[in-house]
């Protein structure tokens, strides 16, 4: 985490992002109820110091223990080492999360300077309802901790897209790579404008991609094709002509 | 469309499906207003010859006439000629659109055999929520005619493989090809399957499509990742935590 908080840094990066459940690996099974830490616990501590000493945000994911409660959760510390969000994944996948996971109940955003950021984990980014009412809440980049795993290439490629373009927001999507047991990770980090065109995109291995948010961009995007704003709420709870 | 209808019917299907404003052209401006027709005039009966000649059965779009109203609609005949169900755009698009057309107030399904067919035009698909409402009202294939246009080819691409990948449901849609006074179309029709992958996709010209939607693939790729059950629709409407 230092090395590459201090190569975005000299990069410019004002929030560098780090894939789900980063501090412990993904793939840890039971293991994850012994290593789930509180969100103020020593780990966010060390990961405060680096933010600090970098002077750039982090997002990462990790356990979050609670009480007796442990939560698929990424944190946000911003660059003065303060923990600014702490958000718990609320679609949590497959039996394996539900069995070790609690899943969240809210969304989450916060402010980076000028820039609104929303929150959501991995599986949560192929809801599009997640995305959108982060969008609605003013977020300009959702940023995804993920460990997406193969074969879902698809979600990476296509889906997260696809999202970006319908609620007119950055999305970044920071991926596990390699192989973790016998899960095989995708790569395929990516981060996506908010009319839909990739950014920059990782391959199968592990990069530092970078491009610039520009809370300007996205009011451009949604002046000139309003499509978050022509949404029909009312359409899609009332009744339906079936023939 | 005859042709069409017979060659489709020849290769065995069972549904046709034609692009937005088949019948009279999409960009024709004010003359919509001379060209709409009432959905059970003349050439819908036209139209119900052919389907019943060729034995398939025919979804087109066109501009209709109700009383002082004209909508921009897709019509659905049955194989045995008679008209089944009467979609109305509901999310116009852009300006012109706007000022030619009123929208539509309601989503609509037919059932062709055992299959439930959702219907929704052009920009309707962008809308996840569209989609979804559909897939939930029971629809297996949601069928899209079209008039896609540069430099939208994202849309074809990425943004409708999503939409039938979160709402596990095949989505059909015919586009327009070549030009139409200003406007250059997409062509890039495509029928994709429940799991998003694309089963066929047009070039830029037109091309016959063909491909088997079977309900039973729906179901099974709903039992396989159930996304479209996993959804949490109380957490996009409840509180968010804003930092």
């Amino acid at each position: 985490m230092c090395q590459t908080a201090d190569a975005a840094s000299a990069q410019g990066a004002g929030l560098v992002i780090f894939p789900e459940m980063f501090l412990t690996g993904y793939n840890v099974g039971a293991a994850v109820f012994k290593l789930a830490e509180p969100a103020a616990g020593p780990s966010s501590q060390k990961a405060a110091a680096i933010a600090r000493k970098a002077g750039v945000a982090l997002l990462y994911g990790y356990p979050e223990r609670d009480g007796d409660t442990v939560y698929n959760s990424a944190l946000l510390i911003d660059r003065n080492g303060r923990p600014l969000a702490n958000y718990r994944k609320a679609h949590l996948y497959g039996g394996e999360e539900k069995k070790l996971f609690v899943p969240g109940d809210r969304l989450v955003t916060a402010e980076l300077d000028d820039l609104k950021v929303g929150f959501l984990i991995c599986y949560d980014v192929e809801f599009p309802e997640a995305v959108q009412t982060l969008a609605l809440a003013g977020a300009h980049l959702i940023a995804v901790p993920t460990a997406l795993m193969e074969p879902f290439g698809l979600v990476a490629r296509t889906v997260v897209p696809a999202r970006a373009y319908e609620s007119q927001v950055y999305v970044a999507c920071a991926n596990l790579c390699g192989k973790e047991g016998n899960i095989a990770y995708c790569g395929l980090s990516g981060i996506v404008g908010p009319d839909g065109h990739e950014l920059a995109r990782a391959g199968k291995n592990e990069e530092l991609l970078i491009a610039d948010i520009e809370p300007a961009t996205v009011a451009a995007v949604r002046a000139n094709n309003p499509i978050l704003a022509e949404r029909r709420p009312e359409l899609y709870t009332g009744p339906i002509n079936s023939l």
